[in-house]
C-alpha cells in the first residue's frame, strides 16, 4: 500500500472531536503550505484560506452551519473562500507576480495573459465565481491528505449558510465567497459514531472505465 | 520538509511528455485508488474517471483540446466526468451501499437519506452538475499528489471542448459530463519551456487570513 493511500483509509469525516487537543502550530502551517503549493487553473490561486482559532468567532459560525460541533470541537477552521468575479486586476496581479518572481517577461506568457483576460473579464461574475471555487477543492483535496499526513483529523463541510459565514468574516466586503469549511483537531477517544464504521466507496468496477 | 511538500514542489504542469515512456500499471492503479478513497459530499462520489489508453481516441481528443499535444505524448488520459444531475435513482444507490457494506440500516443514515433527495432531486440539473462537478476537483487535487508520490507527471487541463469529449467518449449517453482531463507520463528530457522556471505562487500572508 502506498503511503497516500493508507493515509486516506485513515482519514475520515470526523464527528467528534477532542475539544482539549488543539493542532501544533507546525501542523498547521504544513498544511497550509501545502494548500498554498498546489494546483489552480492557470496557476491564479482564486481563492484564500481563513483559518479561524478565535473561539468565539467560531461559536458565531456554529449556528449558521447547522449546530455542527466539530467547528468549536476542533481548534483551528479553515474557511476556504473562492473570489466572487475575476477582475482584471486580480489576473494582471497573477500574471505580474509570475513576470516579478521569475524576472523576466516572457511573450507567450503575455500573450496568454490577454487571452484570460478577455475570455474572464466580460463573463458573468457567477461563471466565473462558479470556477474559482471549483479550484478551491483542489485545495480542499490537498488539505485532506496534508492533515492526514500530520495525523490531523479533518472534517470538510459544505453544510452552512455561506452568506451568512461571509459576514461573521467579512469576506464580501474582501470580494471572497465561503465554500467549504474545515474544522481541524483530534479525534474524540469516543463519542463519534462514525470512526469505527467501514469506509464505503463504489468498486472501481464501478468508478472507473478504461478504454484501451 | 514534508514528503507532501516535496511532492507538491516536485511537481509542475508538464508542457512535454516522453511519448517513449509509458506509466505502469501498477502505478497508474496506485493513482485511480487514491481518487477511489479520497472524500466527495456525503460520500457520494457523483463522477467517474475514464482512462484512455488507447491512442485512437485520445488523438480524436487532442483537436478539440487545443491541440495539446501531452494528450497523446503521454501514455494515459484520464477524464474526470461528472454526473449531469443527482437523481433519485443515483442517490439511492449510493445510500444502500452504504448499508450493504456496513451490514444494518441505520436511522440517521435513512434520514440524512431523505433529507438529501428532498434537496438534491427537484433542484435544478445544472445546479446539480455544479455541485458534482466540484467534488470531482477533490479527485484533481488527490490525482496530482498520487501521481507525483508515483513520480509519474500529470498535467491537469480545462482547455478542452466538454460537449466534444464527452461525444468522443460517449459521457452524454452515460449521463456524465467531463470536467478535468489529465494527461498521464513522463516530462521529456528536453524540449519543455516550464520544467525549469520557478514555481511560483502568492505570498502566504496574500493567501492566508489568521483570525485568533
Amino acid at each position: 500500500m502506498s503511503d497516500l493511500i493508507s493515509k486516506l483509509q485513515w482519514r475520515y469525516a470526523t464527528k467528534k472531536f477532542n475539544p482539549a487537543k488543539a493542532v501544533p502550530q507546525e501542523k498547521l502551517d504544513r498544511i497550509l503550505e501545502a494548500i498554498r503549493l498546489t494546483a489552480t487553473s492557470s496557476g491564479m490561486q482564486p481563492y484564500e484560506v481563513i483559518v479561524v482559532s478565535n473561539k468565539e468567532v467560531r461559536e458565531k459560525i456554529v449556528p449558521v452551519a447547522w449546530n455542527q460541533a466539530q467547528i468549536t470541537d476542533g481548534s483551528h477552521l479553515l474557511v476556504f473562500a473562492a473570489w466572487d468575479n475575476y477582475t482584471a486586476d486580480r489576473i494582471n496581479a497573477a500574471f505580474d507576480l509570475v513576470n516579478t518572481e521569475r524576472g523576466f517577461v516572457n511573450e507567450g506568457w503575455e500573450n496568454y495573459r490577454k487571452m484570460i483576460l478577455g475570455a474572464y473579464v466580460p463573463r458573468d461574475a457567477e461563471v466565473n465565481y462558479q470556477h474559482a471555487a471549483r479550484q478551491a477543492y483542489i485545495g480542499v483535496g490537498t488539505a485532506l491528505i496534508a492533515a492526514a499526513e500530520e495525523e490531523v483529523d479533518a472534517t470538510p463541510m459544505e453544510g452552512f449558510d455561506p452568506k451568512a459565514v461571509d459576514e461573521i468574516l467579512g469576506l464580501d466586503k474582501r470580494g471572497l465567497r465561503s465554500v467549504v469549511i474545515m474544522p481541524l483537531g483530534y479525534r474524540a477517544d469516543e463519542g463519534d459514531w462514525l470512526v469505527n464504521l467501514k469506509k464505503v466507496r463504489r468498486s472501481r468496477e464501478n468508478f472507473v472505465t478504461e478504454v484501451k
